[in-house]
Order: C-alpha cells, then sequence, then structure tokens
C-alpha cells in the first residue's frame, strides 16, 4: 500500500475527569487515547486518506487498546514496534472551565517509545508515504526519540517524501531554549510548518501581529508552506514565492480542546494533499478544528460529508 | 372524560448519545420517548390539561414503556390501538455543539403505526376531546397514516371539534414538494396553524421578512389563527380579522433543542383553550418553548407554576 | 492475504439493560456489536488467526460502528459489501437473572443484509479462505440470505474450501420446521458441524443421552466432524471413523450468556484449524465459552494465552 | 371503577447504594420508589388487575415522582390525600452481600402520611374494593396513621370487604410488644392473614417447625387464610376448615431483597382473588416473589406471561 | 493547635440531579455534602488554613460521611458533637438552566443540629480560633441554633475574638421580616459583615447603585468591615474608616452556582486575615467564587496556586 | 499523640474495570486508591483505633488524594514525607471472574516513595507507636524501600515496639528467591507473622497440611505469633509457646478479593492489641476478611458494630 501520510509519535491512554469535577476527588476516569500524531493519522483516516502511524508499543492490554483504537478509525499500524515489557504513557485530564484551565497531569516517563531502540525502527517504511507528519513533542520525549525522528527526516529526504512539521511545545516536557535548540532541524527541513501564535512567541520570541509573527517564521525557516494558527481567530499561511492567505475562524461550542490543534493539522493536509491548495487547506483545518471542539476526547470523530458541509458554510441546528 | 386535547401520531423510543460522543462510539445511549404529537399532551397534562393521545403500539416492553411514561404525567393513554406484533420506531439522536448539529437517524419505516389497518382506528373518540392535535409529521408516515389523519380531521369537521395542525416538516422522510401536497388539506382544514419559519420557506417558499412570511401563510389557507414561530426570535401571530400579535423570545441556555416547537405548541394551546387570547397564548408557548431547551429529551417537564413564573418575566438563578 | 477463515452472517447493534433493570424502564442502554459469524471471527482474531467476514452494511453511524469495531479486534472486514440506504439490524436484551430468562428483542427485521441483492455478493472471496464458517442464523433472515449461503457453500464445495456449520435455532426467526427443512443441505455439506443439544431436540427431535444425540445427528448428516454442545456440561464429538471426544466443562460465573456458543465455535476452529487435533479442539472450544461468560457482550474479549492457561488447568483467582 | 384491590400505606423515595459501595462513601444514589402497599399495587396493576392505592403525599417534585411512577403501572392513585406542605419519607439502602446485611436507614419521620389528619381521608373508598389490603407497617408510623388503618378496617367489615393483611415487622419502628398488641385487632379482622416466619417469632415467639409456627397463627387469630411464609423454602397455608397448602420455593438469584414479600403477597392475592384457591395463590406468591429477587427496587416489575411461565416451571435461561 | 478560622453550622447531604434532568423525573442523584459555613471550612484549610468547624452530627452513615469529606479536605472537626440519634439534613438540587432557576428542595426539618440543646455545644472552643465565622442561615433554623449562634458570638465578644458574619438570606427558612429582627443583633457584632446585593434588598430594602447599597448596610450596622457582594459584578467594601474598594468580576463558565457565595467569604478572608488588606481581600474572593463556579458541588476544590494564578491574572485555556 | 499502630508502605492510584468488561475496551476506570499497609491503617482507624501511616507522596493531584482519602477514614497522615516532584504508583485492577483470574496491570515503576532518599525519614517517629506494621511489599519495590524498611525494624526494635510483618508476596515485582532472601530477617524480627498458605509454598516450599505449613513457618521464624491465613478456610496460629489456635471460615459473596489480606490483618491487629488474645485475632482477621470481599476497592469500610455482628455470629439479611 503507498499511504498519504505516515505519523511517528506516542500515544498515551488518556484518562480525564468529568467537566465540573476534579482529579484529586473525582470516582471515574473516562478511558480514551491520545497522541499528537496518531490524532492526525485517525482524522485524515476517517476523512478517507490512507494514513499510518508508526510507534512503540507494549504487549498489554493498554498498548492493545491505543492499537485497537486506532485500527477502528482505519489507520495503518502495521509500522508499529511491539515490545514485550514496558509502559504506556499515561495523561490526565483535569477539565477545566472559564477562568480554571484545563491541566494536563502527564505521566509519560519512561514509556516504551521514550526508552526504546532507535535501530527498533525500520526506516525503510518511509518509502512508503506520500507525506511524512512529524511532531515537536516526538524530539521533546527522550534523545532515543530525537534520535528517531531525526532519522526519520533525513530519509525522507533522501527519498524526497515532504515532511509536515507541527511544532507543538510542551512546557511541561522541556524549556523554550531546550525547543528552539532541539526544533530548528526539524523546522528547517519542513515543506509544511505549522506552528501555534502562542508556540511562536514562547520559543522564538516572535510577537505582534499575526502577519508580523508569520514573517517572522518565514525568515527563520524559509519553508515551502508556512502556516500560523490563531486559535479562535483562523489561520494564516505563507507559501514560499511570498504569498498569503487566510481563513476566518469558525465559532464553536468548547466541549474539549485537547486535539483541536491536531484536527487542523489533518484538514489542512486534507485540503492541501491532492493538488497544494494552501487555500482550502487552511479552510478544511479551521473547520475541522472546530469540529473537534464540539467533541470530547482528542480525535475529531467526523465524517467527511460534515466536514464539508462545515467547509461550504451550511449552519444547521438539527438535521431531521 | 371530556378531553381538552386530543393527538394522534407516533411516539419513539429516543435514544440519545451524551454531549461530546459520537453515536459511531458511543457505549450506552440514553433511552427516553418523543413524538411531537405525544409531547404536546405530556406538557399539556402537567399544566393541568386533560390530554388525551391516540397511536398504535406492539405489546412489547418498547410500547409498553411509552404507554407508561405517558401515563405517568397524566396523559390519557385509553384511546390507543395495542397490536399483537410490530415494531416500535426508534430515532436516534447524535447530539451537536455548534458549528456541528445535531443529528437523528431515523429507523422508524414499517413501525406499528405506519403499517396500521385505518379501520383499526375508532373515530367517535373525536366527540370526547375540545380540540384535535395533528402534525405534518403523520401524514408523512405511511399511506395508511395519512389515511387516518384524514379520517380524523373529517370526523372533527363533523362534530365542529377545531383542529390545530402544527406543519412540522421532516426532511428525512419526503419532499417539500410532496409535503406541499399532501399537508395543504390539513392547513387548510386548521382552526390554528403553527409552522416554523423554516418549514413555511422549505414547503412554500416563503421568504422576507417574519411579517412577509406569515401573510403568506395567511393567504395560502385562511386560518382562523395563523402562528409563526421564528425560534430564538420568538413568534408571531394572526387572526381571521386580520389582528397581529408577537411574542418577544425568551433567552435560554440550550441543552437539548428537540421538542422545543412541540413545547411551544402545548404552551400556546394552554394559554388559548379557555378564551381565545391569542397574545397569551403566545407568550406562554414562547416560555414553555425556552424551558424545554433547558432538558434533556423530547418532554417539557415543568409545572404550571414554573411556566407562569417565566411569563411573568420573574428572573432567578437559585430558588432556596 | 489467505484468511484462515471467512465468515458470513448479519451483525447487529446490540442494546442491554443492566442485571437487575428492565427493557421497559431502563434509563439507559449498553451499546455492543453482535452476531453469532462476527463474533467467531474476533475470536479467532485475537487469538492470532487471519479472520475475515462479510456482510452488507449501510453507510451510517451504526454500519460504521459495526464495521470499527471488528477493525478494532483484527477482523478483515475488507469483503463488507457497502450500500448507501438501508437500516442495522437491532437486538434488545432484557437481561436475566434465574428464574428470570434472558430475552431477547428482535428487531432486525428488513435490515441492509436481509434486503441485500444476493449478486451483490462476491464470491470470489471463497478462495482466500481456509475454512468458510456459517451459521443456521443466516438462512433465517430472508430469502436472499439463504440464497447468499447456499451460494457461498456451493463456491466453497467447488474450491474444496471445508464448510463449518453452527446450527444455532432462532425460535423468534423460524419454527423448528422450517428451519429442519432449511438447514439440511448446509449439514449435509458440512465439514464440521456444530449443534447444541437443545437445537438437536427442536429441529431434529433428537433427545435421550448427550451420546444418543450425537449418534442421531451423524446419522442424519454424516459430516466429518459432528461436535455436540452441553452447555455446562461440557461438549462431545464424534468423526468420520467413528471415533468419539469429550472435553468435560469448565466451571464459570455467568455474566452474560449471550456469544458462548460463538466463542466455543471459535475456540474449537481455532484448537482444529493447524491439524484436525478434534480432542484439542473441543478443550480450546469448552474452555474459551466458559471465559466469554465471565464478560459482558457477544464478543470472547480474551488473549491466547488467558485461553491456554484455562485449557492447562490453571486456577488462579488473581494475578499480582 | 369497580377495584379488584385497595391499599393505603406510605410510599417513600428509596435511595440506594449500588453493590459493593457503601452509603457512607457513594457518590451516587439510585433513585427509585418503595412501599409495602403499593408494591403490591403495583405487582397487581401489571398483572391486569385494577389496583388503587391510597396515600397522603405533598405537592413537591417528589410527591409527583411517586404518583407518576405508580401511574406508570397504571396503579390508580385517585384515592390519594394531597397536601400543599409536607415532607415524604426516605429510605436509604446500603446494599449488602453476604455475610453483610443489607442495611436500611429510615428517614420517614414526620411524613406527610405519618402527620396526617385521619379525618382527611375518604373511607367511602373501601365501597368500591373487592379486597383491601394492609400491612402491619402503617399501624407503626404514628398515632394517625393506626387511627386511618383502624377506621378503613372498620369500614371494611361494614361493608363485608374482605381484608389481607401482611404482618410486615419493621424492627426500626417499634418494639416486638408494641407491635403485637398493635397488630391484633388487625389480625384478628383479617380474612387473608400474611405473616413471616421471621416476624412469627419475634413478636409472637412462635418458633419450632414450619408446621407448628402455622398452627400458632391459626390459634391466635383464627384467619379464613393463614398463611406463612418461609423465604427461600417456600410457603404455607392453612385455610379456616383445617386444610393445608405448601408450595415448594423457587430457585433465584438473589438480585435485591427488597420487595420480595411484597410480591408474595401481590402474587397470592392474583392467585386467590378469583376464586379463593389457595393452593395456585401460594404458587403465585413464591413465584412472583422469586421473579422480585432477580430485580432492583421494591417493584415487582415482570408481565403475566412471565409469571406464568415460572409456575408452569418452564426453565430457560435465554429466550430467542 | 491554634485555629485560623472556626465557624460553626449545619451541613447537609446534598443529592443533585444532573443538568438537564428533573428531580420529579431522575433515576439517580448526585451525593455530595453542603453547607456554609463549612464550605467556607473547607476552602480555608485548601488554602493552607488552620480551619475548623462545629456542628452536631449523628452516629450514622451520612454523619460519617459528612465528617469523612471534610476530614478529607484538612478541617478540623474535633470540635462536632456527635449524638446517638437523630437525622442529618437533606438537601435536592434541581439544577436550573436559564431561563430555569435553580431549586433547592430542602428537607431540613428536625436534623440533629436543629434539635440539639444549647448546653451540648462547648463554647471554650471559641478561644482557640483567631477568628469566628457564622451565617445568617444558623439562627433561622431553630430557636435552638439561635441561642447557640447568640452564646458562641458573646463568648466571641468577650475573648476579643472578631466575628465575621455573612448574611446569606434563606427565603424558605424564613420571612424577611423574621429575619431583619435575628440578624440585626449578628450584623452589629461583626467585625466583617458580608451580605449580597439581593439579600441587602430584600431584608432592609436597600435598593440603588452599589455604592448606595454598601453606604445604607454602612449606615444600619457600622461595621469595621463592610463587603456587599455583587454576583457576576464583582464585589465593593467599605472600612470603618471610610474607604472604599472594589474588585471588578472574573468571567467564569458557571456549571453549578451553589456555594459561589461561600467561597467569596473563604478567599476573602484568605486575604484578610494576615493583614487586613480589604483591596486584596476583595481580588481573593471575587476570583475563589469564580473559581468555585465551574466545579460541580458547594465546596471550591481548588489550591493556592490555582487561585493566585487568576488573580493575577494569568489567562490560560491548558496547562501543558 | 500515642499511636496504636504505625505502618509505612506505597499506596497507589487504583483504576479498576468494572466487572464484565476489560482493561483494553473499559470507556471507564473506577478511582480508588490502594495500598496494603495503608490498607491495614484504614481498618483499624475504622474500628477506632489510632492508625498513622508513612510514605513519599508528590504533591499533584494524585497524591493529595491518597492523603485525602487517607484523611477521611480518620489515618493519621502527618507522617508523609511530600516531595515536589515524583509521580504516583498506579495499578490497573482488571476483574475478573471464575475461571477468568483479577488481573493485576502495576505501572509503578520509579513511583516517589520508590525512589526516595532514605534519609529522608524521620525515624523518630517509631517511638510514637505502640506497634510497626510492615509488609513484604515495601522491600520488593526498590533498594531504597528495603532500606527504610530495615531502618524501620532496626528502630523499633532498639525502641521495643513490636512488628507486625505480612509476607504478601508480589509474583509481578520479583522471583521467589529474591523474596526469600530479602523478607527473612523481617520474618526474624516479627512478633507477629502473617502468611499466606500460597504464599509460604511459593516462597519457602512449605506445602502440605495447614498444620504442616504453619508447623514450616515457625521453624522458619520462630515468631511469637505465627498466623497463617487460608483464604477461604479461615486461618492458623501458633504461639511461641506452641499453642495452636483456629478460627473457621465466613463464607462470603465475592465482590473484590483485592484487599482481603489486608483486612485480615487489620481485624487480628485489632483483636491482639489490647491484651494479646489471638483466638480472639483470628476471630476478627477472618470476619474482617469476609466483610471486605463484599465491598469494591482495596477498603474495609465497615464499622466496629458491623464486624462485632459477624464475630458473633448474627446472620441477617436485612436491618429494617
Amino acid at each position: 500500500m503507498q499511504w498519504d501520510v505516515l505519523s511517528f509519535g506516542e500515544t498515551m491512554i488518556r484518562l480525564s475527569v468529568p467537566v465540573g469535577e476534579r482529579l484529586e476527588m473525582t470516582s471515574s476516569l473516562e478511558v480514551r487515547i491520545g497522541g499528537a500524531e496518531s490524532n492526525v493519522a485517525v482524522a485524515l483516516a476517517r476523512l478517507g486518506r490512507r494514513a499510518a502511524w508508526c510507534s512503540v508499543l507494549p504487549q498489554n492490554p493498554l498498548g492493545r487498546r491505543i492499537a485497537g483504537e486506532l485500527r477502528w478509525h482505519g489507520v495503518d499500524i502495521s509500522p508499529v514496534h511491539w515490545v514485550e515489557r514496558g509502559r504506556v504513557g499515561i495523561y490526565f485530564l483535569d477539565t477545566g472551565a472559564a477562568p480554571r484551565p484545563t491541566q494536563v497531569l502527564y505521566d509519560r516517563a519512561g514509556s516504551a517509545i521514550a526508552t526504546a531502540d532507535p535501530d527498533s525502527i525500520d526506516l525503510s517504511m518511509v518509502a512508503r508515504a506520500r507525506l511524512l507528519h512529524l511532531t515537536g513533542i516526538t524530539p521533546a520525549l527522550s534523545p532515543a526519540c530525537r534520535e528517531i525522528a531525526r532519522r526519520l527526516v533525513e530519509r525522507a529526504g533522501q527519498l524526497g517524501v515532504p515532511l509536515c512539521f507541527d511544532v507543538n511545545y510542551r512546557s511541561l516536557l522541556w524549556t523554550p531554549a531546550e525547543a528552539a535548540e532541539a526544533l530548528a532541524p526539524f523546522c528547517r527541513a519542513a515543506s509544511v510548518l505549522i506552528c501555534g501564535r502562542g508556540d511562536a512567541s514562547t520559543i522564538w520570541g516572535l510577537d505582534g501581529s499575526p502577519d508580523q509573527v508569520l514573517a517572522g517564521l518565514v525568515e527563520l525557516f524559509h519553508a515551502p508552506v508556512t502556516v500560523l494558527t490563531l486559535g479562535d481567530e483562523g489561520a494564516l499561511a505563507q507559501t514560499g514565492d511570498g504569498q498569503r492567505f487566510q481563513a476566518p475562524p469558525v465559532q464553536a461550542t468548547v466541549v474539549d480542546r485537547v486535539g483541536a490543534g491536531d484536527a487542523f493539522a489533518a484538514g489542512f493536509l486534507h485540503g492541501y494533499l491532492d493538488d497544494g491548495d494552501v487555500a482550502r487547506a487552511l479552510r478544511y483545518g479551521v473547520a475541522l478544528a472546530a469540529l473537534k471542539l464540539t467533541l470530547h476526547g482528542d480525535l475529531a470523530l467526523v465524517t467527511l460529508a460534515e466536514l464539508e458541509a462545515i467547509v461550504a458554510g451550511i449552519p444547521r441546528a438539527i438535521v431531521r
């Protein structure tokens, strides 16, 4: 099989607290899975794309759950490297409501992927993909993960497989300075570079208007396509030829914020993959992120028809 | 007993997905009942009216549930025709959040009522009612249901029992053209004709300002009372003598939209029944619809005191 | 891919009531999927076998759920025929406790598979399987399903693919006489014929000791392997050369009976597939059925290691 | 309407803890209703009998819930006396598992019925009933309730309406000595006297074999029909002419014990009402009690067909 | 131990209905605890203050639950007077959504604290506290509770322990006139007097602008610190020297309103206790109330760090 | 305060799967806490003993939850050493049903306690205890934990504080040979040595009749009191003077096995602490273990009165 997109990264068990409860006292936790790269793969697979995901999973019920749920949505997980022992990373989500932020408690140290031997990842799979998708979380996990990411990018470069890189800074994993240093080679290698406004400020000190921030990113990394996401203000992009594109926001009722950025990336790639139409890609990205906000969990559990109805701007409260 | 209102229609088992989940993946469904006509009957019975409901139900746990829940609220279900075999219609509610619409998946084909023999309905019950309430859903279910509705209206006409007809177009059941043709005789026979702004546009192409749409409906059907509902913009009405009435909207936190239109109809009838005061009827309709929006399920589970507090405009966040 | 087992049949949405509640009054239903043939495929896939399942599913959330959940467990659903319209069969499970039986309320009439065009099923897939698995439920669903099953068996016969046929009488779908007539050709074509003691009595009037009933089945159909399941008394088998095999029961705490027979079939096939060892196959069948009894839902959600620990007779209350 | 059975008593909101949890720490409580006399009325109404229930309820959500749930099952609650103020009794059920007993925490003091004015109960309703059903709980609630019960029995005596009296001793409400004194007139007035073996021992010191205990009850009160219930050993009865009857137990998986005695009484009355067949009445009583044990809540939520299948001794684990 | 704050009052079992359901029909209730004074104690203990609470509790599972949950949060409950018999007050919360108000159904009459002997409360504990916190609910419960509150205030006055008094009018317990008379001595004795705008209007007829209402309270009671809370408009205060302070509101998503006023009092005291900084106290009060609004239950389950982030005005949607 | 019992050990967050579900697929997990030593402390505190618990906890919501829940039950957690960073151990409980074992998935490596500096534990607390309770789990966690346990025992020896040591072998943490070596010094230092029959066999190869196994333990370690637990066959003990004691089993419905051994230890200590009555101690141990089996979670959530009713042999199914 030829995959449209191959991604590599860590997927965790996500244990979340119902709205209005606190992790400290809750009597039950909702079990889901979440990981930036597999979130993208799931969304793409659901939209009809051939999406593959590589990672390292232990042979235990939690590892099998991650595998199973990804298969449910049609992601090809055959690249996964299975290990006999090891743990699955966990993250607890203490769901917030303004002004109380949603708080993530990571318990991901020492996971099977973080402690993996880089040689255990078969780089030849890159040749099967039309595009490689990575995020800035993977290099933050461990030196081993950084090395794997480096090798994947290297191989993609050799094969001419374009890289989509989503910056995704995680303040609980490393400092801005560490991130700036480690992420630079990935940003430079990216054909599509996606970055949120807050991350641009935190890591590279890029402040000012969206246009200014976008210009700053372009100047730093000269990606063929640079995308700046603005949360509930939509998204911007600039192509190598200096063209600017913009997508207005789609208003959404926020049920769960986590995963919206990944949904944007997936929507963007879906719109971009066939003919590189950046304007359309932005609209799909913004629309899919808005749909994701209405759903519990990291995953954008929508259909292509639902996405296209939003992109087409058809407002409906009930379909019956 | 003399009933204030008699209604006839299909009531289904309503299986709904918790907010933020998808029907495709949910591990549990909430079980309730819903049907436009019984929703009206429940709301009226709870407000102290003598409300009766006729339908066709099979002798199985789902049929008994519908009967039991309606009895709970005080609806007289003695007119129901029970059959040994047959199925109860089901509808799945994939609850939305903007911009994702709530989506209804009907599984109601072949239900006991849709396949009923029109002769099995005893038309003599119409004589026991002060008013007959029907909706545009029933004629859409099957030729048999359309025939039953036709006979009920005919009998009501013979007996001088006024008809309240709520248009309630369902795009998943038929086309606008089919509806326009089938609903015309009901609209013409109605003493109270209720129509939503969207349905007026879809079925009869009546667009423009609310006043224009209302005028269009009056011109088409010349009902003694024509009511146009405007969703979160309140409601309008015109009486046979050309008088116009208007009720401003009541702001509501939307928990569940389904059934709000039926709550409007029930509130309108409650305010209208005793002395035909259309202005008051509109206010009750709008207020009961707003209260319904705050509740899961099709039913307006409120008391007369709660309704009157809203109509009186007493704003309170907590009563303690 | 070469499949170890290919099955064909209907899978339904299973809506079950928590223990101690009644369908008539429950406020929520647990959502799972169930279908005799896919139950077998899931169990086999989980044990490491390449299992494929063919059916007809509509393109709606319920159809996608069935597909997704089967993919989760590793079943190859590529043979499924998808249709734009149509319904998914539903079954309600009113869970019992002695002396109150578990009661199934089928709402499966008119499902996509029951109304399928036999020509829509591509028979060439049979060539990819080492064994074809069918049950007596499929011929009971509709003439179309009976025809599809007939064609599959015919093709398997032409190709030399052995048939495993599990009788599975459903009293709510047809009468014993209808079943006896319709099932005869399948029983005669089977290389492995599996029948429960109660069904042997109901359909063919085979009563008496287990040995006598087994002898009766052998005499009727002369299958190369005839298996008689005895519920909580284990299972018996006889091979074409007249050899008898027996597996003692495995005591189990019954959480949910539904699917235990399918788990038996899957365990039997797992033990049988590699070298036709009927004694071992019976032990695996009985053990997997016992494990299934401890789980809610139709599916035998166990691992090969768990199954082998039971077959090996290692009793443990806690593993820690 | 002519009622088959009229009962009078207190119905409470029942708040129960899931199995394996403790009231002291539980994060949720299941809400149901329970009251010995309304339990009997519900069971009888579900079996097709015309059952009426009288009590005193306040006009608040808890009072309306009791009314609504009884109407659901078809009980005629028109005799209920509604009061503007007052509380509904509550009982908390700390569900046990051997050897830990199920523990009831009553919070019923000062309820609307306990503080009712006896003159508020219209005794003329007794004339509409074929049989009056009371239990020994009512006289224990308050002097007012004892007086109401006394008047109902007096009026029934005047009208020739037979009394069924179920002893139902509650150790948390009064002492054995108090009960012995207060219950004597009711036991002497009863046409059908039902008593559990434990209560006979506690109140009247009747120990020994079931036969001896039954003989003791007969000697004390000379009821036309005296019934002794033996829990999981079935039930015995003696008629005024000295005839003895016996029903063997029906084995049951115990989900919830509360209400089994009331189910027995209802089953007994259902079997007895038409022609006074005590042998059949005992069988129905024992079977309905066994069915109730399989259900959460006080209520015997079964159908006549389900009851008759048990009485007929048809053992089935699944019906499908 | 020296306590920062000692409070006295009734804590109830709080049984609440999920959003969108009605008490009249809900199948489950969430169990929490709530009481204005213990709410304050919990919030303070969680912020690191030594908080003690005195009340009267019965030795039963509900009494133990209240004690246990308060201990969880670090409240010192050693002052509690335990009694062998008696009931715990209950309140049902029928959760609302605009325009439907949240409705409290109190079932607290005759609780252990309401019927306590004032002599059973050991007044010497007052000497261990830096501040005594009471609310206007306690005097409304019963004459005994009013007497206990009077004695506590008297003793605090003798010992020079300042009193914080939160007016907290409860319309379901008494009339404005009764409250005005009973609360006057408490308001006059308070060093810190806290009153909501609505209560000031209802009890003392103080209407007009917030400044005018505050002036009215100052004129009536001349408290060293008078605080006026304005709901979602922030809070005002005036000190004995005529200085005015104001805190702007903090916008919050309202999950549950109950307890927000108590959170304000706790936040205010936390900011005020160390050096009497009223401006800071107001900011802490408003911020803690906003955080409480985002949580189910009466309790402000937040940490000091979370509170300080809000006071510092750091807006974040996700921390990760 | 003088403590009756001081314990030291790890307490984890316990995430358990509802009965009949699998960890691999469950959509929710129940959150509780569990740790052999704190289980004992909770049970003792609930029975009225002064119980203290020492451990190492991180300052995060999971650490606070453990602390809070222990405080709820009255355990003195002042000895806990809090650390700024670090993780809480987690264990997943895949609840079984015969023949499927309950399976524990430990995720406890690298927890705050396992990585603690032994010098961070203040040994002086031992002087405040009448008895020190340790289990064989602590030495298995890490070299640091083994060293802490060693120091505690050493200090207890110096101070003359008796040690109760519960062997508690965990096969997922170490091998029998490792355990045999590491546990020997603890067993030799114990005044009360508690060992389960299976552990005696696994670690020391002690097989044969209960009497023989007990004799083997006595011979190996010469504890003043040696206790052998036999699961559902009761327990045996021998004192230093050679006296034998025995407690028959108490039959129990098993809801959750985990923690029953800890409940035995707590019951034993409760019966033993005041006057060293081993016979009574065994009866309390067996009874408390039986009660624990009826409850979800590790904790024996019972009262002294409930325990004494079981010890006294009063059988009751319902208390009302």
